[in-house]
């Protein structure tokens, strides 16, 4: 390709508004324009790589016998009323009118719409396991979109989906998944981990999470640094062993007065107790006005993930001051388990569920009580206890096998085992080999293919611009004869363009009559990994090789290249 | 693949609401599916050929070095307000609102998106000409989707645009695109005409449609059978030489009650005068209230694009007999040119505008003039003359070298001079070699893919059918074995599994357990071009040779398929 017939605008100056690398290196390099705040044009170079990470991402999913598909973006509104997600899914969810009035939604991922399609048309277990998958744009309102392709309001996905008659068939389906997974983000370069992910946004009951370390990233994965465990932080726990303290002795339950201590710092100190040794209550709320006041130890804070997916509500919220007084009488600061009103259920974290004579609000401004004991001040069944707790950088990991360190990751696929969850609400039913109708069994996996290109340009990219691993350059080579006017060059760099062709591989040449200082920027800049420099020693047939991620740089006759290209486009 | 693992739901009874051949074979096939009206998914087998299809016109988009690239579906309503398409576009614009409820469309084409994107960044004639297209869902909100994949609310098209700064560099690209064109659609195996097309709804100057031959096809497509002339029937013309009569004697005008005469077959009838000497006026409006009275010779229909485009509007329509009664005093049978209102723009058929002596209505109910004569009785200057009437089946062509045939025909394509409508409305200009700022001159470009799958079939299928062309296909091979118990049979059709992959084709494995009636009736219906039965003869080595588009069977060694796959495979 020449570039004088690419659209390829590369900037001299970062827009402004540009905060991570990612957005700030495409936008430069003249890989993406924004259309509106969160949508953004794939120019041609960007074009390109997606092109070839869906290649990829085609090829893998081959391999493991998933159909490549494809649903409407539109969708009518009944098929998520089913579901319950038309009324759940909160603000993200684009929703319209057509002309007839009847509503739509644009799909942000596609559960009902393969629920419903498969379930129509299979009727017994005889034809499944079947996984299908689309690659495709899907939509989430975001409220702020940000970060260049990071957080955006239109992007691409490849969503698959996996049927099955048994938890045997999908475990294998996931696993085969993971497989495929970790050889994609092989393919494309980028280093990842696999991490325990919150399943509980599609109603899940098991998934994992492929995370990109890099700083731009929005999430917090927490991995130990003595063993494979690591999590998002929402979902990541500490090592905790429960203890049996039914033999202390308990002392008398008090209450005092502590018209100064309303925080757990201030409590500690009037108490003279470790902030482990004292509780703090929150209230949370659900979307149907579920109440719960959630106890945890004073030296953790409460996971309202957790706490969500525990109670299996699709989103709950802190309680707001009003609602906190409505309910329990006080502020804030004077919370507690003890008498509690009957339609505020009572959670407690394991740590906090082997206190012995805690103190804790009590339920009456400037009142806390002295001395609580489960089971003789509080009823505390023992379905009331679990990790309720965000875990903290430094405490041992889960498996005991080391500390928890906290990095930020992007998250780049996820893959859930869904259970029954949309078939149940769907009707999608087969019969099984005993001829009974059962549920399918179903999973989701999802990549987000134009999140793909932040996520390899946050790791790879450096001060000079874009750095593509070969499998999903633009072009593998990029040719730049320094000077077009000088027929030696020209002529050297056509050759060369037959060469890179002939040996497989695609080419850019820049046949701008620019500067030379212009050409190697913007070279850099859209970061392809070799670069064939034609200059003066082109009547010698000396060219001048560039590997953009190394750096290294070295002249080599024009008739040697050919049998290097392998080598230095490794895939 | 094997047949197990792919999710092709064929049906044995075609759905009662599908009314054209592609759409009842696409459901009975397992091709397609709907999700809601007009929207439909791609089931795996259609996605195979969407593929297939893509990949050829991407190959033919680069041969004329025409950029890839990919733009949101949701657009801000600003962008089209700029060139005010948000107003005039109508109905069929899906429009909603964002959480922060600004105004927002989902794209049914991108001549503002891409003419406001390289506007942006191109600001030389020196970065030109540039041709860039995508492949991309559209989206119309047709209020009556139907005949399956050829009119729907949701569609899969290749939109390119091109941008040059003259009107010579525009005719090369869209002579190129004509012959990209081209390619594709002999590629995909469809017969088409190249005709003149509607220009006018896209604001362009010159068009040029190309559309497949088909029973289902909506449009009427007229061509000559004397000529290569052919045109949308909307726009298609008939031979006429304009006459000088002004040197005969004129009659005077006379007003006669013809209360019994509301048509032209009654007037013609009272007066004894054939229907070419009398005339027919109708009253049109336009969007914002324009009007026009159009009059045509009475065997003629008076054609409303063309009305439409030479007055260039968006859009016009018939007025209704309210109107009619209270711009005109009159009903519809008594309309004529004589005493029209100011407001009421007078456009006469260059046909009508030759007639000397001719009778037409009095604007009164139950009178008609007789010999009037323009410019006498009506005002009337060269350029409200013009072909304004629609051609008839059986008229000498335009080029007066064959008469008109009329068919039906599916477009499938169409390619448009734009000028500068898009550019001016939306600044994009460039400095030119003489340093004057000048709107970009665009072309625009469009190929409606999912829509080539239903033309493909409307012509290709039999009555067993789907009939696929290699090009395309699926798969190119259907291997079938009777019974997959037989381990003769089974492992000649794994052997023929490896010859097909070998030779470079892709091949299908039908391993299911059924009856082999139910295998054969399955084969034809899906339509792939080669099927390689494996029964009794398998432990001879021989398979029986079906190919699906002439029907011709054979039996073959085995040994002999690879010679012959490149030669039933031709594409």
């Amino acid at each position: 390709m020449k570039q004088t017939q690419l659209f390829m605008p590369t900037l001299r100056e970062v827009p402004a508004d540009a905060e991570v690398k990612s957005h700030q290196l495409l936008l430069k390099a003249g890989y993406i324009r924004p259309v509106s705040a969160g949508a953004f044009a794939y120019l041609p170079l960007a074009q390109r790589v997606l092109n070839k990470v869906e290649a990829i991402v085609r090829e893998e999913m081959a391999a493991i016998n998933a159909n490549e598909m494809l649903v409407p973006e539109i969708l009518p509104a009944e098929l998520w009323q089913k579901s319950g997600r038309y009324a759940t899914y909160g603000q993200d969810l684009y929703k319209f009118k057509n002309r007839q009035d009847r509503d739509f939604i644009l799909g942000p991922t596609h559960e009902e719409t393969f629920t419903e399609l498969i379930g129509n048309d299979i009727k017994s277990y005889k034809k499944l396991p079947l996984v299908v998958y689309q690659i495709q744009q899907k939509f989430r309102d975001e409220g702020r979109p940000r970060f260049g392709l990071l957080r955006t309001r239109e992007f691409i996905m490849k969503d698959a989906y996996s049927f099955t008659a048994d938890y045997e068939g999908l475990d294998a389906i996931f696993d085969q998944m993971e497989g495929a997974y970790r050889n994609i983000f092989d393919r494309v370069g980028l280093s990842y981990r696999a991490i325990v992910g919150d399943a509980g946004a599609m109603g899940g009951s098991d998934s994992k999470e492929f995370s990109a370390p890099a700083a731009a990233g929005e999430d917090i994965i927490a991995y130990s640094d003595g063993s494979d465990y690591a999590a998002n932080l929402e979902m990541a726990k500490d090592f905790y062993e429960r203890v049996d303290r039914s033999g202390e002795a308990q002392a008398e339950l008090e209450k005092i007065d502590t018209p100064n201590a309303k925080t757990i710092e201030e409590l500690s100190e009037l108490l003279n107790r470790p902030a482990e040794e004292l509780v703090k209550t929150i209230l949370v709320s659900g979307p149907e006005g579920e109440l719960a006041a959630v106890v945890t130890t004073g030296d953790f804070e409460v996971n309202l993930v957790k706490v969500q997916n525990f109670l299996g509500l699709p989103e709950v919220e802190l309680a707001d001051e009003a609602l906190v007084q409505e309910k329990l009488g006080a502020s804030f600061g004077s919370l507690g388990p003890v008498g509690l009103p009957e339609d505020v259920k009572l959670l407690v974290d394991e740590r906090a569920a082997d206190l012995v004579n805690f103190a804790a609000g009590a339920n009456e401004d400037g009142k806390h009580y002295l001395n609580i004991n489960w089971n003789r001040d509080v009823d505390l069944a023992d379905d009331q206890v679990a990790d309720f707790r965000t875990a903290k950088e430094g405490d041992l990991a889960v498996d005991g096998k080391g500390k928890l360190v906290f990095t930020r990751g992007i998250e780049i696929g996820h893959i859930f085992k869904l259970g029954t969850r949309y078939s149940d609400a769907l009707g999608a039913k087969v019969l099984d080999q005993n001829g009974r109708s059962i549920d399918m069994i179903m999973g989701c996996y999802g990549i987000g293919i134009s999140r793909l290109l932040a996520a390899v340009t946050e790791q790879k990219a450096d001060d000079k611009g874009l750095v593509w691993p070969a499998a999903i350059a633009p072009y593998e080579v990029h040719i730049v004869p320094v000077n077009m006017k000088d027929d030696a060059q020209a002529a050297l760099a056509a050759d060369l363009e037959k060469v890179v062709a002939d040996a497989g591989f695609e080419s850019l040449v820049d046949d701008r009559k620019e500067r030379a200082g212009v050409k190697f920027a913007d070279s850099e800049l859209i970061g392809l990994p070799v670069r064939l420099t034609v200059g003066k020693k082109a009547s010698e047939g000396i060219v001048e090789v560039t590997l953009r991620q190394s750096g290294e740089s070295f002249d080599m006759p024009a008739s040697e290249i050919a049998a290097h290209l392998n080598e230095w486009l490794a895939k």
